[in-house]
């Protein structure tokens, strides 16, 4: 008796840039989770499955308080926001070019908004079989201000949610409260 | 470029007896995330994957209290522990047949203790790639009173975790706690 052999199994992986390098490299954890996906799950079976990537950016935030009195013009911000539309573009492309050269069918989209909850709404648009994040390793007291993307998906998304974890000894050593 | 080839990819899954049919049948949560793991990550890729059935039993509890009087031999002591390791051994054939069927490589064994620590220690003494679990979807007071083990793997289990919920239309209609 085969196993399935139809449809693709969907895999949607959440991807977010370093927060030491920002949109010049990928975040360790979820690089990491992607690796992982590839290596233990997709295999050498290649056409078994499809990797949907995605990408989700917190909204633009000019940085100023209302008393602030830098001059700031509308192509300014316009300029900014562009920056990081092209930043989030060139991290998807990083992922979606090692998915081509193994040979896994792709796809990747930007989104804008809360991570943690756009992930769970386009996993529930979507439907993959399952979601691959990759944990950070938070401390108790970074998870109290920050909240854990992972912990929130393993408890709200609609399909199952598989969560790597990074070893302790791959935590950076300098004071980074993210990666 | 191939993705990995080598060692088999070792996927341990939790397996629990069904709590209205007891050993006769499997518990729907658990039966539903094997196959789930076996239509959608094991495919058609059986040499790929290498399924490892875990099965923990509860300690012994023969339901008497201090002051109950009732006459019990040790020979019926014993008599009851046989019964519940025969029913445990079955109850892993049943997967284990399925695994044969199928054509991937698996193995099985049965431990004595609280379910959700022995996984989590077994996960850690056999080091599979990642462990799957069924979620009964208790709702807040079952989990108040009984806790969730696919919530404790989840969080304290070595390797990554994917849970599997069952889906809410599926829950029995019958007046049952568990399944």
């Amino acid at each position: 008796m085969a196993v399935n052999g139809g449809e693709p199994t969907k895999i949607m992986v959440a991807i977010n840039e370093s927060n030491t390098n920002g949109y010049q490299s990928p975040s360790r954890s979820c690089a990491e989770a992607f690796e992982w996906a590839l290596k233990r799950i997709v295999r050498n079976n290649t056409s078994g499955f499809k990797i949907l990537l995605l990408h989700v950016q917190l909204p633009y935030d000019d940085g100023l308080d209302v008393d602030d009195t830098i001059y700031c013009s509308p192509e300014d911000v316009a300029y900014e926001r562009y920056r990081d539309v092209i930043g989030g573009l060139r991290l998807l492309q990083y992922f979606l070019k090692k998915c081509n050269d193994v040979g896994v069918p792709c796809e990747a989209w930007l989104k804008k908004g809360d991570p943690k909850k756009i992930i769970c709404l386009e996993a529930k648009r979507v439907k993959p079989d399952f979601l691959v994040v990759g944990r950070r390793g938070l401390s108790f007291l970074q998870k109290l201000f920050f909240g854990s993307v992972s912990d929130y998906c393993a408890k709200h998304a609609d399909c199952p949610v598989i969560v790597v974890k990074r070893s302790p000894s791959d935590n950076p050593k300098y004071n980074a409260f993210f990666d």
